[in-house]
């Protein structure tokens, strides 16, 4: 398989293609075509089926499909010029190929985020934590690629799993400095705080506000997935039902930023930090590995402040 | 039955009163007393029981108690030097007599908040609505005493009912000016908009906010509270739901005041607004009714401003 | 007359439309022509007139036009080859042909708006009333056909007519829902709160910032305007003028929306909540109307939020 | 005449004084008594007049009083035992003995203001300028005297006119360094930007916010005042009255701080700058002045930091 | 010695306080006395010194005093009737019996401290952390056991060190998870990030901002130190400076907390977070230490929201 | 010397240019060639250097280079077809050809600004100011030319001594009005507020952020640049010091501005007024004068409001 970035004009192809967009379109002489964005994770070409034949199978937009077609320029730009297209399989492709991942192995994160989770000693958190983690299936199939946003930070296969493991890491680490923390507490907060982004977010290659995504938002989506799982366990105790859920909901800190519920345990408090610190500090990597430049990128709009990375002088 | 405003100095009494605050002393002595305050709806009065014998029965904070003993002055101020107390029954007393109460009557409003409930003709609505309004005899006699609030308006007996029903008004009367609002969903949101004031604030006589007032508040947990009877019923549309529960989420208004997200369907940003204008204009009728002036009374702190009663000139 | 949305290139026209604008160029072999804008409440489409001869008439930009050309094609749009133009007569026109307008008939809202004015009893709120809304002639004839905006909303035809009528109504209400606010002094600031408008923009078609507009504002404008004729009212009370002002000036409810001072009066208050209220609804019913869209449609710069359609669903 | 800073216990005195408060209260005898608030420029002292007598005059607060009476202690404080009241004549007394004044000259601020006025040399302005500031003796004898706050800055007789003095001052001088300023039209509304607060604040001896200073603002009611005597004046210039009253509206620069409109002009603009500074810069004149010591202050609620006078080390 | 919070009535004392205040008043006879308040840090007792005898040799404020003299009761409170003072001598107590101090022990943090300061590879780097926490006896005198702050969080003995000692630990967890960072440049920022406090606060007793900490603030005064270091430090890379001197400018990440610059490149934002984790984090430990209860606390001023301990049910 | 605005298609032209860009490119048959941007101060216009032969000498962007070419017409702009580059020797232009610059002459000014400079008469403040702006040559020929901004105002030659000059022109005004003002403490605090600037933004003809700029800000370099000095001058009082260093972190007023400090002592206030208004009043002249139109010019970003210039009616 050739990547997008390797194509050249004159390439007939026959390959694996994310259709990001497709659109209809009339030409003058009146004869319908589609105008198609086809994607892989390294870049994006147009693409046009000028004969809507037989070898065109139905397709539509977030689809992976197979493509026959020549690569041809135009304006300055290579465009594919399309044969013939059908829906590829699922043993036809890897959607990382196609979508952004994390560095990290899934595998490897998700064992490192069990280790946590089993530390966790009080039995009721326990029961609550290893029916979603550990007996779950669907749960955890979802919850290892899915991203923990749509364009902001974590917006890649994996994303929620890679910064759910930080923030639960480093609760740990707080549980260790701030003896008053109570740990098992903290790790379930930790794990669960993110997990209304598997409702708040459609699953990949389309990664997009979700319409109770846009209308209830992942805090509130989130506090009800473990309300309800919770109300299935006998004898969970009352107060540290509503601790947990005061940490889900207000983990975002500050009212402004969507948590209905500002910190007033200091559970709930560790765990924004450990959730704004990670965000913040991934935002910086994501920019800065997005370039080699050394120089000020300009002022980041999360950030609000312009950024460079630091310096390697001896 | 005497009311505090009307005690003298010499009155000897036998009478219930609502205890707000019980507190035990020391004499210099070393005999243990009480140090009461005694409410109705007229004032409070200190009391002190300085003998612990067999006429003092047991009783709490909140208690309504049966007191008899003897008006005595005490530094400029009246005290009740008490003799016996016990504990009033159920029917000695009517709590409106010793707390702040609707200047409306309660069965009035409650008939008028169904006939505005029974304009709602979506049948899943209705059945939503009516399982709680019509065939939930618990949630009915709990939502038309509770209050709307610990102190800022309507936080009277009542206050809960006498604010939903001015709300759900103004939304009928919206729905009449503005043919684009689902007048159906908007009536089921005005209804059900402050129900988790039910479990935020505790029961009168205390009317006070509970841990999970604190912790989660009632937005999120008006939201459980129609999201899990939601379930119960069969063929709920899923896209009517969620907008039912984002207008619960965003009635007010802004991210800052505790909603976690902003209104983004027509009928939120109505219920939005019936609610904040039913309160402001209910925050300065309380200002106004405390009181004959028709000066300025100062700045208040809820609207941000100094006020003043309308002058009556001809 | 046909539309500009139903012109066809090869069409030849002699009809009106309204020119937005009129730039004058020259061509490379140095004769002056003219490049317009015309429109009609259909569109805008571009005309050149390329011989500046005795056919073509004085005009300036925002007249009615008599247009005799040729449409024809031009990069992709369409584009009208003038041959003859004339200033249009009033009667060869209406305006609401070339203009947005409200929906709603401006004699209906009027008669409506006047009923409501009928319920004023204070002879001196009446009398005032009354020199403008039923006396003034000229006050009446632009008052039915002003804007209420440049852009927000009601920026159409009757718009002003249409959101006094609505805030008028919604006062309407709110005095009888809340005993306390004095209804004549409402529905009388409700009447005037915007009248400012009639200087702050231009008449249409221009409908833009005047120069007082800009610097002074349509808040105090309608200050000035109420004060000057409430002094030739012999014996108006002056509490009352004073609050009545009070009630122009503090309609935006807070400093930072222009007004020098914050609702002190209970009916400043109320006329706050009824035009904040009509105002925003509008914002979504015309964001609303201009789509078919069930979706969302992105960030609404003055609600602030992501919005959509409420759906439809049984 | 001893000031209230000097009286000792066991002086007998018969002396004016200004009277800031007259409450009557009733001993436990059932005898009405006044108990009463003196004050000179030196202090304040509590007075009570225990028999209601034929040598008490009638009087009510905020009157000049002549008052006999003994110098008593009580509860370590002085108190004077009262035997006569009458009201004193205006010859009796000079206001300055018994209410803060500037410390300087009112007649020499005036002159050196009458100065800068001079310097306004477009016939319109200066027609309008001297109807007020020349020809206008009612308002020349209130200006001269009026405060410019009730506490904040300025609040002491002579206080408008030496702000208004050090503004205009100030805005003569910004119109030497940048020569695009308009002199005639800044230095005109430098006179008139506070001139509202004639009607805004009471005349001493109150000194307190009128009901329209209250409800409509100094800025809006000095914009009428202005206005108003502009339309007496033929040929105003349009442009140019819109322009002076525009620098009226905006000069507290900012929405938040009751301006309806920010400057748009560069008159207004500098205008601002002028008040503002001389604003700021009074509050530490003032703060400084009350205090010898060199220490830090505390924080300064409208400046917004703790504050200290400079050293005087060599 | 016994501590103030076991004084008894009766008991005749001869033992060290540190003397917080020192008043010097007049007896309705005409003779001075002192009025003194005494510090340990198990409370605070009132002292009279009636007799300015020989026995009475000169103190200050702020001094740690011998007292003898006898416990009286006054007013339902202790006070020390004062017969002999003279200023204790360095050895006869240890500060940490009359002020509050950190539970743990200095020279342990101090030790885990030197363990991080170890870490730092880079030499210059190293050259400029030794040059303080190892090389400069009286940096580091004072560094044990000066305070974070006069009020808020870390306001005791040693409270200087071990907030550093935190933010280094949380630094270096950062280096371990986030490969980006500059482990080197992180730690030495830490380390440095808050010894502006040495000036910006006088030491133990008095623990108060000094004028410069006023005037200029421990960011700024922290800024000058290291740089005045480091240019005694040959071949410090320029660059590096420049990264080294914004960490300390920019640690408390918001332009409205203090900082003249928000954190542009990496290793400032992760110090400016494990700043802020560990001040609030310490802020609700320090307010949950003060007392027993389980019960929300009241609203924190620094949190902005009420707050409670968690609670322990199983 | 022919200006840009001068050249017309066909000219020859040898001449100096400011070279603003440099880009290397390869044509379609492979060759490399320059596109150049080419400055003075009446344009910027296109370039190319089609053959990168000998007569094509070495230089870089932001140098000045001698161009011989030819003018030619593409795409409806003017382009410079190269034959010849070489770097122009300094004798061979002046930079205020090419660069913006002040409409008054630099000597004039610093002329001015000595004279204020020698009122001062404390003699260490004096010493101070002395060795920087009548001792330090160096720093005298940077400071009279560099600009006080990248963009905003003042951003031209001689920009940083005419806002310094205006400030203290206006502080030496503040001082005669307010007599508590030291006016030796003003007058050094205004001359050196914006040192810092000489290190934050490089030198023309760049005139871009610099590393430390970015990192550090003019505020904190500035407070560098006197501290260090101060501390060559024997016996510089220490509060006065602290005073000095204070006003200029102080200087831009508010934290959010950058300033790490509010004014706490009145000199501070005044330069912090001193230095807003001239800039806002710079903003506003700099923006007038870019056009000749009356008519309002949009809002401006840096002082939130629509500004158009003042009529000039008569």
């Amino acid at each position: 398989m050739a990547f997008i970035q390797d194509l050249r004009e004159g390439d007939h192809i026959v390959q694996v293609f994310l259709c990001k967009q497709k659109v209809t379109g009339t030409t003058k002489t009146g004869k319908n075509y589609y105008s198609l964005k086809l994607q892989d994770k390294t870049g994006i070409v147009d693409a046009k089926v000028w004969e809507l034949s037989n070898s065109i199978a139905h397709f539509d937009g977030n689809d992976y499909i197979v493509v026959e077609g020549d690569v041809q320029s135009y304006n300055n730009a290579l465009q594919i010029n399309v044969r013939r297209i059908r829906r590829a399989d699922p043993g036809e492709y890897d959607q990382k190929d196609y979508l952004p991942a994390s560095q990290l192995k899934i595998e490897d994160m998700f064992a490192e985020l069990l280790k946590l989770e089993g530390k966790i000693e009080h039995p009721k958190l326990k029961a609550l934590a290893d029916s979603f983690f550990v007996e779950d299936a669907e749960f955890i199939k979802a919850f290892k690629v899915h991203s923990a946003a749509k364009s902001v930070h974590h917006n890649f296969i994996g994303g929620l799993l890679q910064h759910t493991l930080r923030v639960t890491q480093l609760c740990y680490f707080f549980s260790l400095q701030y003896p008053m923390l109570n740990r098992d507490l903290l790790l379930t907060a930790a794990l669960f705080h993110d997990i209304g982004k598997l409702r708040e977010l459609s699953d990949f290659p389309e990664n997009d506000y979700t319409d109770e995504g846009q209308l209830l938002g992942h805090i509130v989506i989130g506090y009800e997935m473990v309300k309800d799982r919770i109300e299935k366990i006998d004898g969970f105790p009352k107060k540290l039902k509503t601790e947990l859920l005061h940490c889900i909901l207000a983990h975002q800190g500050q009212l402004e930023y969507g948590s209905p519920k500002k910190p007033s345990i200091m559970e709930a408090l560790a765990l924004y930090y450990a959730d704004d610190t990670d965000a913040k500090l991934e935002i910086m990597t994501e920019e800065f590995d997005k370039t080699n430049s050394m120089d000020f990128l300009g002022v980041n709009r999360f950030l609000g402040t312009n950024i460079r990375r630091t310096s390697r002088e001896n």
